[in-house]
């Protein structure tokens, strides 16, 4: 892998006007963030892009994939990881949990780069052929920065399905500018994070967090922060709009012990409103002002607001990347799966064409059409079939021996 | 399932000619064989038969699969049985058996009605949008007939792979007259077929059978003929060019046992005419010659002649269905994967269309887009995607139940 300079601004173009592009010269500025080059970045971890990432794997390319998720597995992990599917051929039955761990197996040989919590959110033309991709981290950098990272990719496969599967915001009034710094969408809490927390939090005397939602995940949050010993000073409020969690049996046990104990509050209420103080240049959050299940106005203080309402999938910056598409829906050919841009490919969901049916099967054949084809934009020559039974350069490339 | 008079041949006509064809009237006879009502025919159960099945099982379609091998799996089990593959998706390694026992597990719920040994010869319209088609069978009918059977389908799906897997001939003067009565092409040695055989050569007191091949196949016939107690009183010869024979340990150890006590004789040379003596009317096979190791002439008596060269693939009949076709592939429309005659798709390594790249990936893709479109010509309507996982009517016909 090398690392280059990302190319000055002049040179980025969006899709659609690169379309009759020539190969324009690139002028670099030496202040710009470094790009990694890559063959071939696949944006979405769903089934699609992770069989993407074998096809490519079994012609020696190894391929980056970015997925807002934390996992890869797409809509199989996030919309019914247990849940069974009877229609992939040879597995009579399978949870969409079982799905994707099956396939991470299967790639596991070609070690592709997963890039997880990763939204791409521009997508730029070079005018050398490669593209230029944002990378953007949905928590800061290890370098401090604001965890945005730049790939310069040779081909680029869309499988973004229905879309990134962000968050569901809370819509009030000024939470934009606390966000990452006092309001956190669904946090991953564990230690590394708790502890973050924690230090965030240090300076404050009786520090208080409230978890909102009332499912899986913020029970998760509202009981890990009451039981993370680095977050012993702080009191911990779950507020929902009713007395009713959705969870597995054991968190919602312990979250009866918690609130039983005194440690942990349960709130109902709907947000109103944030109450903001300005502190020095920044606003600092103190208050939530929420209406009670008997319909009067109620304050709650808050020094950090974990919001966990769900996840669901954003199609977002993706239209505006130039690609064609019709009724939200990528066009390919279909014997390329190339989308209107030269080197990007698309699979899965998120494509149509005619006949198109939307099964993870026609995804996996169409990953493997894009991927087949990509290969022979790389190399510039005619892909020969060979088979994974027979072929000693694909048995070497698995990492598996067979005696002749 | 409803049985029909089988119409009168004055309304057969090959596919080719009634592309255009008008709803013709048909006219019944009445000693025509009958025929049977079908909604599927799949004709091949390699692996992508097996799943045009599957699909058409989840849309309430019983299918007939019929294939020349007496199993099903097509190349996977004839060519390749305990050799990996790889690239399945969702299965990071099975052997071409245990992805046949896979797939026939997964259509099990759907019931398919299979017809082993048996050739589609014939295709011809009905002029009613209906198809009959002569389903010839390798062996006599229960009912003393010559094993032919006529269908009457409203969808065809041609999953024919490289061909119908039939037994590689034996190319002698005078030898067709001889099958099915003395000449055997793979035989399956079975306790019934051998005692058909032990009836058949009952009136001779000292019959002598040749087995004539050197693999698997040959060395199992040749072991069963020795020890099966019904051939008790056969001499049992293996006719093979060299004294080398290719199968698993279990079974040369078996030959070797049977030749050491002389039950079973090895004869090294090659074949080169059949000495035939008119019995009544029909010919009668009386004794092999063939050219020794040495290349000398010589006489080997013989009651039966089991013939195991090998299986290998012929198109055969299928290129004579008047279906549009390019170097012998189906072409195909990549919306329906139909062929050019209504009512009949195709799937698979038999079809062609631009990008078609042969996987059984492909295959597994083609057979559900065919079957999908095959449901909507039969219902006159537009299908509705439902998936496996939630829909009810499809877990009914899974036959699987699940608490909401
Ligand atoms: C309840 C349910 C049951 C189903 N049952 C079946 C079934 O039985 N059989 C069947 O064949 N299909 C079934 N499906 C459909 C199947 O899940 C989808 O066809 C499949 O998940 C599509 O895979 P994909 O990889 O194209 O997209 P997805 O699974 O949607 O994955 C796309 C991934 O891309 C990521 N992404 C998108 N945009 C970006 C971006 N800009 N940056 C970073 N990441 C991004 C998303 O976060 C997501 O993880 C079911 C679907 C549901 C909802
Ligand atoms: C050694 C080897 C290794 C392979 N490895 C791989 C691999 O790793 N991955 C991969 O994706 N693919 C592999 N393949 C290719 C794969 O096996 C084929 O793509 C697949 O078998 C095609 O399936 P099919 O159902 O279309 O046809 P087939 O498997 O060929 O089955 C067709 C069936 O139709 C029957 N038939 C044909 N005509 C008639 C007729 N008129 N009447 C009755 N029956 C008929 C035949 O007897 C046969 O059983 C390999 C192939 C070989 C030979």
């Amino acid at each position: 892998m090398t690392d280059t300079q990302r190319p000055d601004t002049v040179s980025d173009t969006p899709i659609a006007a690169t379309a009759a592009a020539s190969a324009a010269s690139t002028a670099f500025s030496l202040d710009a963030p470094a790009a990694q080059e890559v063959d071939a970045l696949i944006i979405g971890a769903g089934p699609v892009g992770l069989f993407t990432a074998f096809q490519l794997g079994l012609q020696g390319v190894q391929a980056h994939i970015c997925d807002t998720l934390p996992v890869m597995g797409g809509q199989c992990i996030e919309l019914y990881a247990d849940k069974p599917i009877y229609d992939i051929p040879g597995i009579p039955l399978c949870t969409g949990r079982e799905l994707a761990a099956k396939l991470q197996q299967q790639i596991a040989p070609f070690a592709p780069i997963f890039h997880p919590r990763t939204q791409v959110a521009q997508v730029l033309a070079q005018g050398d052929g490669r593209w230029r991709v944002q990378l953007q981290g949905q928590e800061p950098g290890p370098d401090g920065g604001d965890g945005t990272t730049w790939l310069l990719a040779r081909t680029i496969f869309v499988t973004a399905g229905v879309g990134a599967f962000v968050p569901k915001q809370l819509r009030l009034p000024g939470i934009e500018a606390l966000v990452g710094r006092q309001v956190f969408y669904h946090p991953d809490p564990g230690d590394d994070w708790m502890a973050q927390q924690a230090a965030a939090l240090a300076a404050s005397r009786a520090p208080k967090i409230v978890v909102h939602g009332g499912d899986e995940a913020a029970v998760q949050a509202a009981v890990a922060a009451a039981q993370h010993p680095s977050l012993a000073k702080a009191s911990v409020a779950l507020l929902h709009r009713r007395d009713q969690f959705s969870a597995p049996q054991a968190l919602l046990d312990a979250l009866a012990a918690l609130r039983a104990s005194g440690r942990l509050e349960v709130v109902i209420g709907m947000p109103q409103s944030l109450e903001v103080a300005e502190d020095g240049a920044a606003a600092r959050l103190q208050a939530m002002a929420y209406i009670d299940a008997d319909g009067q106005d109620q304050r709650l203080p808050c020094d950090q607001l974990w919001v966990c309402q769900g996840i669901s999938p954003k199609l977002g910056p993706l239209l505006e990347w130039g690609l064609a598409i019709e009724k939200k829906q990528l066009q390919v050919a279909t014997d390329t799966f190339a989308t209107s841009a030269t080197g990007i490919y698309a699979a899965g969901d998120i494509v149509s064409y005619p006949g198109k049916r939307k099964l993870i099967l026609s995804g996996f054949y169409e990953a493997t059409m894009a991927a087949m084809a990509a290969i022979e934009y790389l190399r510039g020559e005619k892909l020969l079939l060979e088979y994974t039974t027979t072929s000693k350069r694909l048995h070497e490339r698995l990492g598996v021996s067979h005696p002749d």
